[in-house]
């Protein structure tokens, strides 16, 4: 079980993501198949749950992609049960303070490093008895910036040991600036969105971002190497409605 | 509990469907407020099985949709079941002969028109005490043309009280004429796609086909007045190829 | 793993019994701890499927009832499975001729008496390694009464060896012979509703029917010693609907 | 999509509720249909998870209530989730604190009023693209008074700003209080719920309490406007028990 | 997607398979990693639905074995559904007759060898495109032998095109033959088991059997080149008594 | 419903029990009917949610033996949730101090002793409208010493009123103490190992342990009168690769 997402960080590339809302593991699949090198399963806004993160893990790897798991919050049981699953990396919404990021480096690393309890179930079974001597390294720690109290202290938060990526959520970061939930708002948004950036690049990890297919050029060339450019749902509902548009325009 | 479909088809109108293979109800929920006629859930190539369609079938009569359902194959049971949810027409796979759509027919209807069995517990539900009443005319059955067999007698199951549309399957039908899948494939197809709908026209029926955005106005410009146009699965697959192809290219 | 129902009936006594289209263990463990003689999973009109039905099987097992299952149709593959799971007995439903009836008694018999397939896995869990010798003993055939063509012929099937009782479906039944919907419709109903229990007497096997608690002391004095007298569906909103009119009223 | 149930508060008139134990969505369509005010969907003492509560809130909004929902614990994760999917009011247990409160409200409210994390999946579908700006209005924060310590502050509490309702467990209270659970015990529980009724009064608030059908009218008396009058799981039992009680009372 | 099954019974090689029962992913993962060369997932004596039966095609997929599933019984809608998922082989019960083998190799090849429909959502996923041109070479049709009746027809059932391999069931068969449930019974049990085998290599097909490790050995000296032995009920249930017995002797 | 786990502790006695990782209530009666004292649902490194942990406490009591859940965190909902469904004991993981076993304790315990909320849906089922009274005691609390923190502290933790035993996690306990994962590594574990056992003797609790067959007698010489000596996951995978060496060594 290597990490291909870190190791594309490790070279110095970037990594195009996509993004999984609905709870099918032939979605996570097919989605994955497209050559994405992450795949997230969301479980705070997404409509899955631990069950269904399994089976979408498993599909994931299946396919030939990394497996990356958006918590619900920043809870060492709900970390750790995806971890065992076989998550490669975990995305932390919400975060507030050093002691948040450290929260949730320490629920992905094992002792001494970390708190992170031992029972891999089915990550032991996709990477052999040596599982426990490489997942530190292997597991990725990804904390959210898409608080204002977050953005205050980022470039304290990147130079946290053991954070791999801060991952942007521009929705809940626009709100918590002031503005209305958007991809890519106005300043104050625009600032802070170059502060992250330049916070990780100077700290030595990488930039993440919540976006779409027509933010990514954009954002590649802000800095940010971890950039999510489709949603299952969205893309899902986008496609029925343009093929029902065309065929009404036809009639 | 009306069915708006055949309201439209009554008044001499077309239909134009969505089609669901992914087992969730937010995405048919969203694909039926999009404002499709019908939206028919997948018994038999999607991925989607009784307990699912229940939730379906829910979502997407909340959405102001009228549910259809495609069953596996051409049992009594199986119909019954997914009546019982509320479904308010059956799409049957398969069919070979006569016999074949005498059955599906009686399987739609209760006695003494049919050998429906009794016990409607979802569709008594939305459509109160006097469901009993109106459930015959109100349950549409539409018996699929897909075989070499069913094309050669199609201007007889056309006639069979009690079919509310025939329904072609394009892929099955091409197979069964030595083609390979397509959903628009060249002669002996396309004589055979014009025979079904004159068989539906001269009956009084409706005619339907399993197609696409693109052959949706061929379609109707044919006759045919039950047009599925979009399928979740593929626009989901679609969508997010096209968010890939996009980010990339722009890199 | 005994039959209580069966020891019951072989003691000339009656039974009364449950009925579940509810897919939850808790109301099949609740509903079996009240003190029936069976409970039914209604795998035909009840929103259950086989893997639920393994759960309420379980359930009522547990709270020390037994467990009968409707399957969908006469399919032996069906009948084995639920079997397999460890009912104890199996009600056949729109059985039209001694075809069906023999078809349904030897999904529900090893070889060489019947057709059912080896693999009893949650059964011989529960009985232990001699299940095979005492299985046909144990599991009882309930072939239902609701069809115009089973009623014409009801005398022959009840004298058709391994059948343990016949079992009438109000509802069907009346819809066969031309009525509405009914629990106890007016002749025709009434003088088939009388045939049947005679039938059943005088083959010396058991009279079944679906019913309510207001008919049950009815149909004993008729005869039927397998009586179901309520059903968790419209027990629920049975009381429901009386809590919300008592506390309008109490307004 | 409206809050029916505010804005009957808003007119000053009163709400009665169901209350959902069991995960079925048949349940909490028939259920709701039957003209509750609000149907809630219990996530603490129920047996319901997230991935059924999604289903059965799309449900109660199908049959025309106001779906709610009680969370298992006063956390932000957990409530974000089931306002995605479209509940329409939270109900918060074991409330201890005023800063209990607080954060209950801030977990129902986006930013810069609370800290509600943006991705309304189905609360957006339903509501349409300006569901942010009408969510913190629509969404009800209703904490429960079931703890001593609560009780003690109920003046403050009910004084919060953006407390929609104070919702009393009479069991829990009693326990908190040193009496045995019930839903109507003598003093001191008379004297609390007295005193909760006028602290939501004085603070203009709704007192909301979880009943049943007998206590309703006293309730009502007393000055609370939201009344949970019957519960699924309980109906069943006590139908199914009043039916087997009746059959054999009849023999 | 090659089948490496079939490459290595055209090789003139043996295949070692396991046996699922339980519907879990992990297991599933768990067992196929061990190295086997095949992995049937039981829907007829198994715990195992349709929805759970994707998932684990998946997941015995994504650990590098090749997935069969035995069908409840020889239906062509059943088996359709089965191959759509992924499957490469379909193992059939009870077949009687030469009319049951055509009947299960119409429904594992598309037309005009066949009568498979058109539609293969996963299947198409992993083989690409050109799904089609190659399905009806690479899906294995294997029929079972268990009854008397297709004991007494082998050499025929046997030389029917489209027939990859013939299974026995020790269990059924015996029980056919008037004996006992077990794996290898005496005589008639012995003679069939060596005519079954002859039949096979002289029609040019693989001879494949329901075995345990004991017996391994004998059935490869008798000729049988598709072993099952090992089944993850059994062998969980064997661990863990060990385990007991284990532990309680060392007290 | 009796404890009979703790009512063999009061009598001076120990108990073996057995682990549960895989969701499924076939393997959870088939382990649990073989006589263990406890099977244990692991919903935090086992593949279970709490919907199935549910069906597996059914499964267990079915058959006859104590179940106990280890919860994903030492958290109040998460705890009510399983003790509502009949659990009559709590592990709980990664203690850290005298606060965490407390919180653990009340979380167990209905108040005045502590602060578990009132809502017993099927523990109440099972033990009858007297459950509150007795619950408190029946239900064994039962935290973990898996950190270094704990253990430094464990004299302390094992005199905690309302602590029934202490469990020891050797693979946490051994990663927290520098060493590697392991069932009985060399010292510092082995001293910690004793340690833990006296101060349970000593406080007059029972000491537990998660192990396996080999290490039971080594154990109970130690004093450990809770002893897991088999999960179901591991005897699975064992089991079927122990086969398959047979089947390959045999050839």
């Amino acid at each position: 079980m290597t990490n291909a997402l870190k190791q594309k960080w490790q070279a110095g590339e970037s990594g195009l993501g996509a993004w999984l809302a609905i709870p099918n593991s032939w979605v996570a699949e097919a989605v994955s198949r497209l050559g994405f090198d992450y795949v997230c399963v969301d479980l705070q806004h997404g409509m899955i749950d631990y069950p269904d993160a399994t089976e979408l893990i498993l599909a994931i790897h299946a396919a030939g992609s990394t497996p990356i798991v958006r918590v619900p919050s920043n809870d060492l049981g709900a970390i750790n049960r995806v971890l065992d699953a076989g998550a490669l990396g975990i995305i932390v919404p919400l975060i507030e303070s050093v002691a948040d990021v450290e929260a949730a480096v320490q629920a992905c690393r094992y002792p001494p490093a970390g708190r992170r309890s031992y029972g891999p179930n089915r990550a032991a079974l996709v990477a052999g008895p040596n599982y426990f001597e490489t997942a530190n390294e292997k597991v990725l720690c990804i904390p959210m910036i898409e608080t204002r109290a977050a953005l205050d202290a980022v470039e304290d938060l990147a130079a946290i040991p053991g954070v791999d990526a801060l991952y942007v959520g521009p929705n809940d970061l626009s709100l918590s600036l002031g503005l209305p939930p958007g991809a890519d708002n106005p300043d104050p948004y625009q600032a802070a969105y170059r502060r992250i950036a330049k916070a990780c690049t100077d700290a030595g990890i990488v930039a993440g971002i919540h976006a779409n297919a027509e933010l990514c050029a954009k954002h590649r060339a802000t800095g940010y190497r971890m950039v999510t450019i489709s949603t299952d749902a969205s893309a899902l509902v986008r496609g029925v409605a343009a093929d029902l548009e065309k065929a009404r325009s036809a009639r």
